[in-house]
């Protein structure tokens, strides 16, 4: 099950624009878990939200019990641009709109969920977001530097409740107050989660444990990279429906999920929107998986 | 064989201050190596060099014949300070002396080399020096912005004549004129050398060669990080020291000896000056290889 943003995005690329497409963290996460397992996804849009979602996941196992439809509300509208250095990334406007009212409600259906993603939101909406599930389940979040500045101790709160907490480097280095990244991973785990996945962007993703473990993976060495929108949402998802598949959540697990959570990324990118993942099958992201291992391994 | 600087250094990080301590590129890479295979150090010094190089390398192997001191002339000498993000170095001054002088000439007695490596200077002059060698070794080269901006022909020219290039990932982009990275490899490899290695400091490496086999590593999760100079030269030292040993470079072995150089690159950086290095054996190189290939394999 995944909780999060719904969006109509427009994005600007060095490789050309793409206007008022489907966007949105439930969105892209869903996609990329649907390779792996059956996907619950919980959002809210308003009444101008031009998408079919049942069209959008046609064939692909994604229950959209928990997509809230509200007719007096506008939908998240998000647009951004990215500059040579791919990683860098510019938001131009942001209309919250409905992300700004009460958070969805989780269907009673989804609360035997085992393993649960709270997309980026407010810690306090992810918190009441979590109160609604059964105990039990592995809860995984992201957050955003917005959170850390702003509302740090209703995110603190939120992370003595999850077990694993995957977040961008400089949101890393912020929450923990310091700039060695292994470090400020050791200091999140002493905040609450049992696990902590640093992502990286081009550079990869770190991963540590409340066990001592580690592992570090690079990004896939791609060279198609035209929207990196939707990168970290995919890898999420990738990695979720991962564990979610496997029923498992040891590190070596782990390390596969995150494995796979880089490969799928590495498809989200290429392309535009969700084209990069419509485009592809588990037998692709199979394949990546293993030139990953052959070109990472010594 | 290394052909190289050898510095008199004054670094300062958050960690503290080292005046007056050896550096250089020829130091730094010679130490390197000096775990893997015997060395012969090209360089030359002014007659203020303070350091006792016998004692420097005392036990290690490294043949000082090629270092010449020079009784007119001074020592290179380099300041640099590092900032929060150890990963960002300002040059606080630089006297180049004897760098600005003729090149050493490499000994009858190290013109069979079958491992080469040119650190970072002129190009034109790293040309010179490999004209020197006898023909069927393995060359790798360093260069740095400088050289690609102001001496892009003679850099060229070099890449025509080398082996493997390995450089910094801005250095790349800025060569390739492509601001993605694999790209920017395979435009290298397009101008020369067979091997490319790409250094992206605390986000690892990436090599390719001309026969489009691809690897990439991240850094070594490193905690403890005091002082980064002599970090891309130990790195280097490592590689070539280990394929020196191993007498082959085929991409399984390149593979293995960069995961070498990152290894002994992460101990180079604990410390300031050569202390990182000096403090360690092989033992320590080959415990944290298997700690390196546990925490990157899937």
């Amino acid at each position: 099950m995944v909780t999060g943003s719904i969006a109509i995005d427009t994005v600007k690329t060095p490789y050309g624009i793409s206007e008022n497409c489907i966007g949105g963290s439930a969105v892209y996460f869903s996609m990329a878990a649907s390779f792996f397992t059956p996907v619950r996804l919980v959002g809210a849009i308003g009444s101008d939200c031009p998408f079919d979602f049942a069209e959008v996941f046609a064939g692909r196992n994604v229950d959209l019990t928990g997509l809230e439809v509200r007719a007096q509300s506008k939908t998240f509208r998000w647009a951004g641009s990215y500059h040579d250095n791919m990683d860098d990334r510019r938001t131009d406007y942001m209309e919250l709109n409905v992300l700004a009212e009460a958070p969805p409600r989780v269907p009673d259906s989804f609360k035997d969920s085992k393993f649960v993603f709270l997309a980026n939101t407010a810690p306090a909406l992810q918190y009441q977001l979590l109160q609604q599930i059964n105990a039990g389940s592995f809860v995984a979040a992201d957050t955003m530097n917005c959170w850390i500045q702003g509302h740090l101790d209703d995110l603190k709160a939120l992370l003595k409740k999850i077990d694993c907490l995957i977040i961008n480097e400089d949101e890393a280095r912020m929450l923990a107050a310091d700039s060695n990244l292994i470090r400020a991973g050791e200091k999140i785990l002493g905040i609450g989660p049992s696990v902590v996945i640093i992502k990286k962007g081009e550079s990869g993703s770190i991963m540590c444990n409340s066990d001592g473990e580690k592992f570090t993976l690079p990004a896939y060495p791609a060279t198609e990279v035209k929207d990196p929108t939707g990168a970290g949402d995919s890898f999420a998802g990738a990695l979720m429906g991962y564990l979610a598949q496997s029923g498992k959540t040891d590190f070596e697990m782990l390390k596969t999920a995150v494995a796979n959570g880089t490969v799928v990324a590495s498809f989200a990118i290429a392309d535009f929107s969700l084209a990069g993942l419509t485009s592809i099958d588990r037998t692709d992201i199979d394949s990546r998986l293993e030139t990953l291992r052959k070109i990472t391994h010594f």
